[in-house]
Parts: structure tokens; C-alpha cells; sequence
């Protein structure tokens, strides 16, 4: 079928309520959205993917949650206060400013203002993408705070902390999700691209001899983790970074991209890091962040292999990709074909009507789902449209609650991919699903 | 046994990988902290166990997750913009600002600066406590946006598209659990007043008749909660707030509040916020924010039951109440009695010894284990001191794999509390371990 658009991924998601304009009632506000019901379920459970692999399943892995409002001392160390700019050039007739690099000269060879066209424009400048704020009660200069672009520095700032306390030693790794924000001056296409949005960033500390290799292995593991929670390998490519764009602290990084609707795009940056942030910090600080190792009595840096993904460009990767249509019983259906571990709910319990004697069967069908998996619950409509909204939404199961469950104690499970039905008695109900959804 | 004070459980964290001073090694900034190895599992373990019993255990809540951005217009309309302020005086000798409400007479009957003794200070101006930043290339007064300093304005500004993608109709709730962010002039006591923390918010939109009950369903609710997850009755109680204590919203709060080392503290705030917020919006935006019956052509503004906690002061609460020491053997240990569902690891895995014939039916057991618990791995240090530290970071169970282990395919079970050890096959392991935790 025909991959779907980006306008069909918004009005999707506007219609049932995964990703909202944030303030929309106030028309919008600068390109910040907010999650709906569905959506905060989804992107819960792209984050609980994550961290299952590389935290859960793991035990050469831990965790770190590090605040946002951040010391100036950190970025200016890590290199952000002097490097993490873009070029902006303002037009002295009409005041606007915009990004140098995405303006073109026109016909006449001269480059105009695309606001009033006039072409007295400033040189270009770096400007700082990280938003600033003042901490206490005085707006001074000492007072400065920055929201971090990144979560990775806390993983670095915090080396030391985690080394005495979790006896981990490398290989190993520091795992980090949480929001960063950056001020973007053209942030778009939906939720691609905003001034704040959520990673999910791994710090995974090697001998330096190693780096090569660990380096290579992250690249594989984290192209399979996209592929195993269903996204086809056809809509993913590795793509290796030349020198040239290569960060001011990498020594070499490979994307995870995915084909969006307007092209490939980066879904996560795996970067060999080296030590340019354990040495750098260690610099500005006067404390050696180093690992020493007892048995050799060898004392080094480590280097860093960086594999660093977004949570919320992950989550629209796996709805268009599991964007999907079919026809069933000669009518044409829209269908999320999400993977059980990403889709809002596994399950939804639907009493076949609203009379009275279903409720109380629905409700304990619900009561023994409910510890187990997330549950829709919806007895408006028919069922031949509640499976369909069901399906739209991508749940891979529906239980249906009928007269005859009064009678026989059993109920229909519905499988959203093909459609078939199946009858199961209440009693086995949470073996079935459990070993329907674990496929 | 004695209850610890603060600096004990300033160490613990600090030592055990739960909470560091954030950017420590530049001297800290400005009372921010970041969750170590534990204190993150701890902090996830806390939002999840309220997100289950607010949102997945019901079929009347749904979530979302909106933007900590957000615009001016959100909190002119909500009165934050006007009220939530603190009074402050400045020194016009030595320009030090202070809460005017903290500053007391002296001896003489008049109130001096406490830096440099001056009675020179201004009148008490308000002070807000939102932290400002500017979005796009340009600081002006329309480039302005706030940080939230609580998440619930999300959900009233969402209130329509909620109602009308989730087809969930009065009374009915929704949660969101995130950061919140508040200039407070007077930060203290660890991570109970921080500027940066973490709010669970439920707002439940009830028929305004039933505003009431449902206020005293969720007072109830609420403190059974803290109760169910180990917190002791005699540490909790519910405090109903004075007329003259209610915010600018609310027509009724009560507080759930804990003994803390320095006295009683606030868990979390359940307010009857009547029809302020939806009107306040109604109002601001143009936009009708009502709820429209069908059956009965009604048309009304639902009141809102706001239980309003927070994460990062419920995850300290959980420590100090679970703080404990016995006798083992003749000596003395320190341990946590901590809840399974709260504590980091449910389960860790130790092999007798480093040697290497254990260390496949030791991975064999974490890979049985992984997939269902956090589990911690130890192979450093004599058996009798991992159990030792297992206990003092609140570990409910020990799994240890021996050298019998290769012959007779059994592993012994450790119970923290009660240092009892059985032996189990390691193919009962997983049934065994399920019920234990599920006490």
C-alpha cells in the first residue's frame, strides 16, 4: 500500500490523541506539542522498550536521571558554549534574523532577505542554541542557568559518583532518558524536529583499545532493536558520517536513519566519543575522571562509545511504519500494525452492549487483564466500529464480552493483523493473551 | 529503632548511588540533584507504581505528557502570572534580596538585613517564582515562554481534545506525570524543595454535585496508597487546610503529609479546584472547555479533583520509612524495608565465588530473572558482605548460585528481612520468585 504523509500522521494523531499542538486552544505556541492519551501510553513504551534493552536485560548497564537546569561550567567545558551554534544573519531594514546557511542568492547573484528583500543583511554570527534562564531572585550574571541540549554531560559530570557507587567497571555502561531542549530556529515536520524533545542516551565507558570494536557492536545492536520491535529493515539504513561532518568531539559516528515521508532521517547518532569528555571535564574540574584498575595497577581514560536516540522521532518512526490498509469483507480498513510492546494498549475489553448483565463479566475480564497489560474499555458504538477504531489505533487484540458469556464463561478474542476470532474460556484467558502478545 | 535524621539519609544516597549533588565535581549548582544507578530505578519504580494504580488498574483515567514550554497566555489565564509569587525586600546597602515573610525584628523592634545588619530595605515587592526563558533567535518580549511550574495546566488546555479522542465522559480523570520547575527563593532539605522536581498529577473532572464525594473518594484513595507501599499508618496523616492556607483555585485541600526527620512535610495536595481552571480558560481563549450530555442536552463545566503529588519528595519518604536496623548473627546491619514494587532491584544474583564454572549457571539464572525484575549482579567481595549490602540498599531477595549448584541444579533463596535461606531448583526459580515478590 502506499505510505502514508506527514498530513496523514498529524490528523491521525490530532484525531485520536496521540500528539496534540501544545496550548491549541491559545493557537498553538512555537512548534511544542503535548501527548495525548495515546501518545503518552506509546512513547512510554518506546522509552520501556530502551531501557529494557540496554538497562533491564543487561547487567554491564545502569541508570542515571541528571537535572535539566544545568551549571554554565558544564557547557563551557563540553564545548556547547563555544561551538553549539548556528549561523544567524539579521536584516538591518526590516530586523528579522535567519539562518545564514539556508539562504540563497537570487537571480542577481545577491542574497536577499526573504522577509522584505532587502539586501542590506549583517555577517554572519553564532548564535547559541541552548535556552538560558536565571536561578534565584536576582537576574545577574552569576545567576545563569541552561537548560541541557543534551542529557549526555550528566553521564560524564557523574562518572566518579557511579564508579564508587555501582563497583561497575569498563566495559560499562551509564543509560540516561530524559528532555533536553534546544532553540531551534527552524524546527518541523511534526515531531521530528522541536525545541524539546526526549533522548534516550547511552555512555558505554571501554579500555580505549576497545573503543573500535564496542563501536561496531553498538552499531549492530541498535540498527536490530528498531528491526525487532517491527520496523521493516527496508525503511532503515545505517549511514556513516564523513570527516568533514563530523562533530567537535567525535572520532567517528554512524546514524540510524529512517525513511520519513520527505526522506532519510536521523533516528540515533552512535558516536565514538573517545575520551574528549572524560579529558575535558577533568581539565575544567581539577578531579581526574579516570578508571583505575586495581589488578594491573593501570591507571586510564576511557573512551566513550555514544549510542543516542529520540524518544519522540522513534515513536512517529513505528507509527508510519506501521501505517497500513486492507480490505475485510470487501470493506477498505486503516490499520496500525504496531508491535505488541509499542502499540498504546495490547488489549481492549468490549462488552458486545451496554445491558446491564455484560458489565459485570466485562469489568472482571478487565479486572484480570489490567495487572498484565494496558486496557482499553469501550462499550459505545457497534463492534464492527469498535474493532475498526481499535484496529486504527493499532491494538493487536480485542476480548469480546457477548450474551453467551453469561452462559458458557467464555469470550472472543479478535487478532487485529488477520482478523480471525476465536472463542476461550475466561479461566484460560490470561494464558492466551500473554502467549499471544509474546510472539 | 531510632529514626534517621537527614544527614543519614544524605549519605546513604550519596554512598549508595541514590542521589548526587548535581555538576559536584564544579562545586555543585545551586540545590540540583541527580538520581544515581538507584535512585532512578527507585524514582521509575515510584511513578510506576502510582501510574498503575491511577491509570492502568482503571478504565475512567487516561494519560498525557505535555510540553514544559509553555506559553505566557496558559498562565496569565490560570493566575500564575499574578499570584504565584513570594514578597521579597532588597538591602539598598548591600543589595541582597530576602523573603520578607522569613525576616524577623531584632531586639530593637526592627527588622535587619542578615548579611550586612542594614535596616535600609525596601517594601516587600512580589516576586514570581516562574523561571522565564526566550524561544527563537531573538530575545524580545514576544519570544517569552515559562517553564511549567506544575503540570496540571496541561490537562485543563487539553480538556477538548481529550474529551474528544478518548470518548471518556464525567466523571473521568487524567494523569500526567513530569517535571515541574519553580524559582524558590529558599530551596531545602534535600530533595524536598528543589527548583527542578517531579509531579504525579490526577485532574478529575466530576459533575459539579458530585464535586463532594468524590473529593473524599479521593482523600481515601490517596493515603491507602502511600499505606499499601509500606509506609507505616503512624508516619501519614491528612491534614485539612485552613480557609485563610487555600490557594487563589481551590475551594477545599487536604494534605497528605509525612513525619520527616524535621517534622511534618507535604507528600501531596488533593484539591477541590471547583470550575476555576476551565472557566479561567474558557474565558481567556474564546473556547467553550464544557462538557456536552447527550441523553439530557445538559451542558456544564465540570469541577476537578486534583491529587497532586510529588515524585521526587514520595521517593525520600519511601527511604526514610524503610529505614532500619537489627541484629543478625550478634552483629548489627542496616537494611531498607523497602516494598518490592519500590525497592531498585527485586532480586540480586550472586555467585559464590569469581570462579569461572559458576559464572555460567549464574548468567543462565539473570537471564531467567531479567526479563521479569530488576535484577543486580555481584560478584565482587565475600558472600557475606553482598548480602550485607543487598540489605542496606533494600534488595528484597538473593539469589545465590554455589558450587552445588552444578551438581544438584538448586540455588539458594535469601530473604532480606527475615535472612532466611531456602533451596529451590532452578526450574521452580521463576515461579518461586514471582510469589515472593507478589506478597
Amino acid at each position: 500500500m502506499a505510505a502514508p504523509d506527514l498530513e496523514d500522521i498529524v490528523r491521525l494523531c490530532k484525531q485520536r490523541g496521540f500528539v496534540f499542538p501544545s496550548a491549541e486552544i491559545y493557537g498553538g505556541f512555537r512548534s511544542t506539542y503535548d501527548y495525548g492519551p495515546l501518545g503518552v501510553l506509546m512513547l512510554r513504551n518506546v522509552k520501556q522498550a530502551w531501557w529494557r534493552s540496554m538497562v533491564q536485560l543487561r547487567h554491564d548497564v545502569v541508570g542515571l536521571d541528571a537535572a535539566v537546569l544545568s551549571s554554565p561550567r558544564i557547557w563551557e567545558a563540553s564545548g556547547h558554549l563555544a561551538n553549539f551554534t548556528d549561523p544567524l544573519v539579521d536584516c538591518r531594514n526590516c530586523k528579522e534574523r535567519w539562518r545564514a546557511d539556508h539562504l540563497e542568492p537570487g537571480d542577481d547573484g545577491v542574497v536577499h532577505c526573504p522577509n522584505c528583500g532587502s539586501t542590506d543583511l549583517t555577517e554572519a554570527r553564532a548564535f547559541n542554541m541552548m535556552f538560558k534562564t536565571h536561578v534565584g531572585p536576582v537576574e545577574e550574571e552569576g545567576s545563569e542557568a541552561y537548560l541541557r541540549p543534551e542529557t549526555a554531560q550528566g553521564h560524564f559530570v557523574n562518572f566518579l559518583n557511579v564508579l564508587q557507587s555501582s563497583r561497575k567497571r569498563p566495559p560499562f555502561g551509564i543509560a540516561q532518558i530524559g528532555k533536553s531542549f534546544r532553540n531551534e530556529i527552524t524546527p518541523g515536520n511534526f515531531v521530528f524536529r522541536t525545541r524539546e524533545f526526549e533522548q534516550m542516551e547511552l555512555e558505554f565507558f571501554v579500555p580505549p583499545a576497545e573503543a573500535d570494536r564496542w563501536f561496531e557492536y553498538w552499531c549492530h545492536e541498535r540498527l536490530e532493536w528498531y528491526v525487532d520491535l517491527g520496523i521493516p529493515r527496508d525503511l532503515l539504513r545505517l549511514r556513516h558520517h564523513d570527516k568533514e561532518e563530523l562533530s567537535h568531539y567525535s572520532s567517528g559516528t554512524a546514524d540510524v536513519e529512517f525513511r520519513f515521508p520527505w526522506g532519510w532521517g536521523e533516528l540515533e547518532g552512535i558516536a565514538n566519543r573517545s575520551d574528549y569528555d572524560l579529558r575535558a571535564h577533568s581539565e575544567a574540574s581539577g578531579t581526574r575522571l579516570e578508571y583505575f584498575e586495581q589488578a594491573s595497577g593501570e591507571r586510564y581514560t576511557p573512551w566513550v562509545i555514544e549510542p543516542a536516540a529520540g524518544a519522540t522521532r522513534t515513536m512517529m518512526a513505528f507509527l508510519i511504519a506501521a501505517w497500513d490498509s486492507d480490505e475485510v469483507g470487501g470493506e477498505s480498513r486503516s490499520l496500525l500494525r504496531l508491535h505488541p510492546r509499542i502499540a498504546p494498549y495490547q488489549v481492549a475489553v468490549l462488552p458486545l452492549s451496554r445491558k446491564e448483565t455484560l458489565v459485570p463479566v466485562a469489568h472482571e475480564v478487565l479486572g484480570l487483564l489490567q495487572p498484565l497489560v494496558m486496557c482499553d474499555y469501550d462499550e459505545t458504538q457497534s463492534i464492527g466500529r469498535r474493532y475498526r477504531r481499535q484496529d486504527e489505533i493499532g491494538t493487536p487484540l480485542c476480548v469480546t464480552v457477548d450474551f453467551d458469556s453469561l452462559e458458557d464463561r467464555g469470550v472472543t478474542i479478535r487478532d487485529r493483523d488477520t482478523t480471525e476470532q476465536v472463542r476461550v474460556p475466561i479461566d484460560a484467558l490470561v494464558t492466551e493473551i500473554t502467549s499471544r502478545l509474546a510472539r
